[in-house]
């Protein structure tokens, strides 16, 4: 077992712009700085400058809202374009409500990739347009696949990729990162079979790895969006073909929807 | 900006007896292994060794199910001893359901101190007496406060401490950790009013910081025990009064109970 694990800002990426080379440019920032590439080596990248390197940019001024979108948009104080794009990107509305005193009310949505989260991931802020917003990557995995083979490519090395995005949480306050795109690194490890410290078999605990990983970058990823890539070192993980989705709980499993 | 977060663990604490004082066997084991502590460094520890050192052991055998405790368990087909250490240690229960093909169900409910969790935080593995569970420690963040001042006083610098549990999450798989107990680390960081990286303020986004810390911790705590403590180094993060419980989400603003 390893002691330390160490996580290293990849600093002077700058702003990322539609059809941007984003490996390219994560190279080329880490020559500058000397940030060295090991076998093992994890790069935690934000979703939004993945989205924005993919052009998944929605202007509000091309969407018209359906009658849906304004019954719900009217509900929750909300843009109907913007909920219009919400709706389009979600398999279904989870909870739609305006607290006593809030100017804006919350859309819980379940994402059309599956995940489970607020304004269906739909961003808003730190993107340089007005009256635009930002969508998910079309496909997260891929996008995580296709940075690692370019920084497997360029470093000769086992690297693993995890997209994050910020979500909100039932029962607890403050937002957490989570992994919402993987290549190489475990969804979850597995221990059901280990045993415990006193020679026990272990219940069924199932460290949610790539979340450990989204979580932990939170703490050096500046929220004004400058620091959006970072390097974990140290960490013990075997390569895997892996998902995001695999972090999604099944509906039928799912008690809190 | 700091640019480096390093995490590090305590080797060579060993199993924590009742009445151990927790605070001397960690700073002997940093000093075993040349560990130095700096000011602004994050000490993060399992709840387990914290409820050890305070004894907070419960004998299967002492407890007498209740009515209510008979029926739940054969709802869920768990002990009726362990359902009612479950319900004494909580305000109420939120779900109890068993799932098909599963032996034994799920409980989940709110833990006198307001954490929603499955059964309320009641612990039965790594523990070496058989028939034994170990609770949360009475006050968490009293718990964390003693490390905190101990810690302060050895190394006379500036010291966080966060204690954390292992809970599984809605909509999500696998498990992480999150803060149950704080000192001076601050429960989340309120960013409203701050810009974005083009001057536009941010929406009301408030990082999680102490969960972030206890979910990084699951990169190198290891699962069966013997690595119950770290110490997180390069976290930026101003000391204040705090408190695990601002972490929890009020009822009326939870939609998801």
């Amino acid at each position: 077992m390893q002691n330390s694990v160490t996580i290293q800002t990849i600093d002077g990426i700058g702003d990322i712009q539609p059809g941007d080379d984003l490996a390219q440019i994560l190279i080329s920032a880490m020559d500058k700085t000397e940030l060295y590439i090991e076998d093992g080596d994890i790069l935690v990248i934000a979703q939004k400058v993945v989205s924005k390197a993919e052009d998944r940019y929605v202007a509000l001024k091309d969407i018209i809202p359906s009658t849906e979108a304004l019954a719900l948009a009217n509900k929750v104080n909300k843009d109907p374009r913007k909920i219009e794009v919400i709706l389009a990107e979600s398999k279904g509305v989870l909870r739609a409500v305006i607290h006593a005193g809030q100017s804006e009310g919350i859309v819980i949505t379940e994402h059309n990739l599956g995940f489970v989260c607020a304004n269906a991931a739909v961003d808003e802020s730190n993107i340089d347009q007005k009256d635009t917003l930002l969508l998910l990557p079309v496909d997260p995995d891929a996008s995580a696949r296709a940075l690692r083979d370019r920084l497997e490519e360029a470093y000769g090395v086992r690297v693993g990729v995890v997209i994050t995005d910020t979500f909100g949480r039932p029962w607890r306050m403050g937002l957490v990162n989570v992994a919402i795109g993987l290549a190489g690194v475990p969804a979850k490890v597995d221990l059901a079979g280990e045993k415990d410290a006193f020679g026990r078999p272990l219940a069924v605990t199932a460290p949610a790895l790539a979340d450990e990983l989204a979580a932990a970058s939170g703490l050096l990823m500046a929220k004004d969006g400058k620091k959006p890539a970072l390097i974990f070192k140290g960490v013990n993980w075997q390569s895997e073909v892996s998902s995001a989705l695999d972090l999604v709980r099944p509906l039928k499993e799912d008690l809190f929807r």
